[in-house]
């Protein structure tokens, strides 16, 4: 499956949701990842998370769909992360 | 169709883009909106958006879904924006 993960988390807290979020998927811009992940690992993902988050305060919002192909993205202004079309 | 939109963008610009957003789509969390709406008014918000970010440092990335059935959105921790399933 494809997965989009954005996330609003305690300035003390984001280093670690970064660290876990980019042994599994691809930075796009400060608080969002993207990429090809199996339920497996994406389970892994939300175990590790639960564990560094503040339950109450923090928010990570998962999108994930089955097929890349479905979803269309664009990038207005920089890209920041990987090389797609630009504004 | 389905559109899900989330900005990394100079803090001086931050309530420009959310003062845009807000009336198109929906709030989820910083820096991340969603909902249903047409082609024609992402080609507004685009252009809105275009006359407030600087391009060369700003990054505001949109993912767009024909049908929203295809894509699954689970939250871990708080749920700042509507109501969905929380970890």
């Amino acid at each position: 499956m494809y997965a989009i993960i954005v996330y609003d988390v305690g300035v003390e807290r984001i280093d670690a949701v970064r660290h876990i979020l980019k042994k599994y998927l691809t930075w796009i811009q400060n608080s969002a990842f993207e990429g090809e992940i199996t339920t497996g690992k994406l389970e892994e993902v939300r175990i590790l998370i639960a564990n560094v988050i503040d339950k109450e305060k923090d928010s990570v919002v998962v999108y994930s769909i089955n097929n890349p192909a479905w979803i269309e993205k664009k990038t207005w202004g920089r890209d920041k992360g990987t090389t797609d079309n630009v504004l």
